[in-house]
């Protein structure tokens, strides 16, 4: 499982990240040095998936500390670039998460020097990338239990390695499934506009030797009705106190498709996806994209007419009562989820 | 509205079809001269659409009598081509209705000359192309009570102008409503994986001034939550006795999931759709098309690693219970169907 295309080097004094739009019939490396740099990667999704972005926005928050050296008001400067990581997404708290972590590690520190504070902010960074790959291992092991030897698993868009610093979150459950010996197939809905489920899932699983069929989104129900699906594992961006999950779009209309066909729909996420300050699901923000991403299906010819206005909303929020099981680094929560969820947190 | 898209040319003794594969953003003409051709065109989706299907295999039967010309056998001949043109294509029961309706004809004369057999196809052919244009108008007189002035329909794949010999079955409906002014806006589905959606349906009514979106599929179900579909309307490529309806693949997602919302889900069809010697959708043929057309989406870039198998199920059907109307051109079916099919047929 890969784990390694989210890479600092220490050469470079930059973050390399294994470029996701080229995925998977080229494989190339997008060098970030400085803010701008990894909010461009952010953006375009260079670099995609909750939790992949909250390793990078910390790796970010370094390169910004190098970025503001030799300025007199660093610390308003670097302010100033911690903000725009932070905000450089609107749907994952990952992004919040992550550099809100390394805002505490600034206030607990009696930073006097500069270089100081970056070099507690690298060491930081790596941790939360070997944390991530451990906490998805963890997830994984919780995970694999729900699954069963011959079970044919639907997810969607891409909860895989490439979404997180290794191993993945939705597709963790499956790799730990496999590493058990039972037997898993998984159908990836391609997930469009950008593909994710077509490009990226299928070729980490199909890397993995995971046997791995892609499926068109609208054909779930299809899928579904021949029983062709036994269980669904999706990822999230954000799950709100009450267990409201939001997901790529696309997740919702799986999850409601699932739950007219008996087939469970289960959610994989680290404690870090969760936002006990967003009490529901209606309090997420929902990012809409640029209309190129559907009017430019792989980057070439334009499919709509020229003119046709799109949607392009980038997520969805699935409610809690669709949802079977969120698994976490701590277990599976099982519903009623507002006090599953206080209960994990310690509250 | 186009009409003009099938088109016999008598000079060049040619069935000229509108290349859908290059539409919106190319206008190329691909001539049928004889049952190959017409054969190819029905596969590869040159030309597609049940009752479109229906009219371009009429015309094919006469080119096939031009093809067995100076054959002394060419009785046995034309009926092998026959064949071959009735089972182009599986799931569309037009195909089977048009040239069955030609073999009447035959049957119904005494027809010693090829040349007069000929000519009596061809006036057919040309009728049928009429009569599909002014059901499709009765089907649209019929549907518009159905829609209000100010309702956004969601429509998926295209029954539209382009679907049919002319003005559409379920985008007829929508013209119609317009006609008698009232103001309507589509949610075009984009229809993976050929597209029919984003690049046939936006085209035409984008050029007929009707305001049009297009989303990817898999947002069908946040559209919904957030009320921005008051009403589906569909077509279908078979309507068994019992009210299934078999139609494109992710129709029978967006049926469960407009239950799911309380948006009515509406189907558009000529009575030609209707297979009354198929008792319910468990017997309708699904076919299932090559993997390249969900590997290469604009016939470019491949979007899926090299080995990795897809799904390509080109149809799925909705159980009629998830149909709250069937407009016809004799008016608008309502449950129970099996009663009210039987009735519309006289039986």
């Amino acid at each position: 499982m890969m784990n390694d295309h989210i890479r600092f080097d220490a050469d470079q004094d930059a973050l390399l990240l294994l470029d996701q739009r080229y995925l998977p019939l080229r494989e190339e490396w997008f060098a970030c040095r400085n803010t701008d740099d990894v909010i461009y990667a952010l953006q375009t999704m260079v670099v995609r998936g909750a939790p992949a972005i909250g390793v990078t926005a910390a790796f970010g928050c370094y390169l910004a500390s190098r970025e503001v050296r030799g300025k007199t008001d660093w610390r308003i400067a670097l302010k100033e670039l911690l903000e725009l990581i932070r905000t450089a997404r609107p749907t994952a708290v990952n992004l919040r998460w992550a550099v809100e972590r390394m805002e505490a590690l600034w206030r607990a520190n009696e930073v006097v020097e500069l270089d100081h504070l970056a070099s507690l902010w690298l060491d930081e960074a790596k941790r939360m990338q070997l944390e991530d790959e451990a906490i998805n291992r963890a997830m994984g092991r919780h995970g694999a239990e729900l699954l069963s030897d011959g079970d044919r698993v639907m997810t969607h868009c891409n909860a895989g390695a490439l979404a997180t610093a290794g191993f993945g979150t939705a597709v963790g459950v499956i790799y730990a499934a496999v590493e058990q010996g039972k037997r898993i197939s998984v159908v990836a809905n391609e997930t469009r506009p950008f593909l994710q489920g077509a490009r990226l899932t299928a070729y980490e699983l199909h890397r993995s030797g995971v046997e791995v069929t892609v499926a068109c989104d609208n054909a779930t129900g299809l899928l579904m009705k021949k029983g062709l699906v036994d269980k669904v594992v999706v990822g999230a961006d954000r799950i709100a106190a009450n267990g409201d999950v939001a997901n790529k779009i696309g997740t919702y209309s799986v999850a409601l498709l699932a739950k007219a066909h008996g087939v469970p729909f289960y959610v994989a996420a680290p404690m870090s996806t969760f936002d006990l300050d967003c009490p529901d699901g209606a309090h997420i923000p929902i990012e809409e994209r640029p209309a190129r991403e559907v009017t430019h299906p792989t980057g070439e010819s334009q499919i709509t007419p020229l003119g046709v206005q799109v949607y392009n909303f980038a997520f969805d929020v699935t409610p809690a009562e669709l949802v079977a099981g969120i698994v976490t680094e701590k277990g599976v929560l099982r519903p009623p989820y507002t006090e599953a969820i206080q209960r994990m947190f310690g509250k």
